[in-house]
């Protein structure tokens, strides 16, 4: 049996834990909204593309549902019961006696995660057992053939290291005086895309081993439209501007600002369907852009929530490389930016989008 | 299907998390030793008694361990390693091809426990998938017929609560000014009893449905010899003298310590084999005393030691009624009156032991 040994070249970047201000638990409404839109979608898709002969049809078998970076909840306990009551729906359309069936439920994220905040949490009336599984999805989590259904919600955009080209001083990816990057700049663009390709590729070569035969994967990638302002690239940017800014004052080194990037990479939705088409292990059962205009008629949008919004998901990456006063001015100072960009907060062009894709194993 | 909800009436007595100085995890020698000195025997009964038709024997298989009672390590990892290396000998001698085997280990305790720490000490090098599982042994955890191999080391002397009588102030049993009892209280004595009755039972009915046909359980239970010296009882009735005294100074209230029972029950050897048998779903396979002499020759045991491994077991639970600086107090008293009663720590006949049982499906 090969060593489940986590590599040390994983990096984790855990959300806030807990349930305080800025934890990711009060913050996360971006990513509950786009499990709403969603969970007609899935429930229509379990019910006409689950195979039915993959579903445990005795008392003494077990169907399996991994989520796979499902942070400290709660919208992992919420899109778990939707895939449950999908199922649940499933046996019975077709008459099975769905009582007879026992879920486990595998909630999975790295192992700095806060699972005491999420085992904590767990709705006191849950229908499944319950269990939490440490480490990165780009590798092996669980044994073969294992889990029925596999969710993972706004996730891969999180790379599983910064690319080694773009802190190399002799690269000519080397990104100086930036945190990220934007379309103009060719050789950083590519070096995160070719990451995103070997993380995607290993995240697709771990779960086919993992997913039953007829089971099913759902993702839903954060993406864009090629050409489109990027809300968040625009938004992180920002942040690197702060952070430039305060190095020049002196408050930071301006080493650690050039040695500090975002481990993230938003592709394009064709980006991800080309992937998957060259991975070879899944074929695409269904896939659907999930378009999230920032409408202030639908959804209230400013910059303070902007800001709280980015800081839950990225405080604990923050806090790795400088100090809590430093990642606190940051934040600040990001909200004012911000605030004073209000015409990009405004903007009806910028977009947020996520791609749901149902998968089967080939 | 049955809902998994936790009842309210378990309550959960955490271990000491982190790893401080005060933790379970640099406290828990005694668990320790006493998984050594278990190892051989775990090892030669599953080479004897794991039934080969239950062995996984394809590699879409998994073979399922739980360690229930885990606490926070280093202990749960050593006894699964030992469980591991076992079946992994048994595939040996019977010629089959171990290397398509594939293990996953959940490692149980009630949810205030701080799997956090577990999840982040897991070994580098382990040859299983890991998951934590949030919850009390008294109830079901697991589906059903999914677990190979059950493990639970000096757990099962926790109650699930306090016996509700001996906090009854209309009740024979009411327990005024102690936190424990004698074996001359005869009907607070019966009250635990009739407690981890109980609670054994529920055990073993979650159990039965949890372990696969030919799968093996695996417990060491905390028990004395009847009518020596305790000295787990010696130990808490001198805290609880402790805690009166707190009391009769004006430290604490009187009526605080009168509600104060520690949820800990010691049976005979005899009173367990009793209720297995009465439970009657399993067949005791092998069982063995395992007599833990307190010798200075071996052991060192001291009043600051042994002071330090009942305040990394008991903190959790009494700072549940204390205050810290209480709890700070009352552990610094207990040492002092331990290292006054030294003869008491260097009696021959002071034993404590545990028994092995080593059980299966009958």
């Amino acid at each position: 049996m090969e060593s489940q040994k986590v590599s040390k070249s994983y990096q984790a970047f855990p959300m806030n834990g807990g349930d305080g201000q800025q934890s990711y638990a009060r913050n996360s409404m971006y990513q509950r909204r786009g499990t709403d839109i969603t969970k007609n979608i899935i429930r229509e898709t379990i019910l006409e593309k689950l195979d039915l002969e993959t579903l445990p049809q005795n008392s003494s078998d077990t169907f399996r549902i991994a989520d796979l970076g499902c942070s400290v909840g709660p919208n992992t306990f919420f899109t778990v019961q939707n895939i449950i009551d999908s199922v649940d729906l499933k046996y019975q359309s077709q008459e099975y006696n769905k009582d007879s069936v026992e879920f486990q439920v595998f909630f999975n994220d790295h192992a700095g995660n806060d699972f005491n905040t999420l085992l904590k949490s767990l709705p006191e009336d849950k229908q499944y057992f319950a269990a939490a599984v440490p480490g990165s999805f780009h590798g092996r989590l669980f044994p073969e053939s294992s889990i029925h259904v596999f969710n993972s919600s706004y996730t891969l955009h999180w790379l599983s290291k910064v690319p080694k080209e773009i802190v190399d001083k002799n690269s000519r990816a080397y990104n100086k005086g930036k945190i990220y990057f934007t379309s103009e700049d060719e050789e950083v663009a590519e070096a995160y895309s070719a990451q995103f390709e070997r993380d995607l590729e290993s995240f697709l070569n771990s779960r086919v081993l993992e997913l039953v035969p007829g089971g099913i994967m759902i993702l839903i990638i954060l993406c864009v439209p090629p050409n489109s302002l990027n809300r968040f690239e625009a938004s992180v940017n920002i942040i690197g501007d702060v952070l430039v800014e305060m190095a020049k004052k002196g408050l930071i080194s301006e080493e650690l600002v050039d040695s500090f990037n975002i481990p993230i990479y938003v592709p394009t939705s064709e980006e991800v369907k080309k992937l998957i088409k060259e991975n070879g292990n899944f074929k695409i059962e269904k896939s659907e852009l999930l378009f999230r205009l920032i409408d202030n008629d639908t959804y209230q949008i400013d910059a303070h929530s902007s800001s709280m919004h980015l800081r839950a998901a990225f405080e604990g990456f923050f806090k790795e490389n400088f100090e809590q006063d430093t990642v606190d001015n940051v934040f600040v100072q990001f909200e004012k930016k911000l605030a004073s960009e209000s015409n990009f907060l405004a903007d009806p062009s910028s977009k947020e989008l996520g791609e749901l894709f149902i998968m089967k194993r080939k």
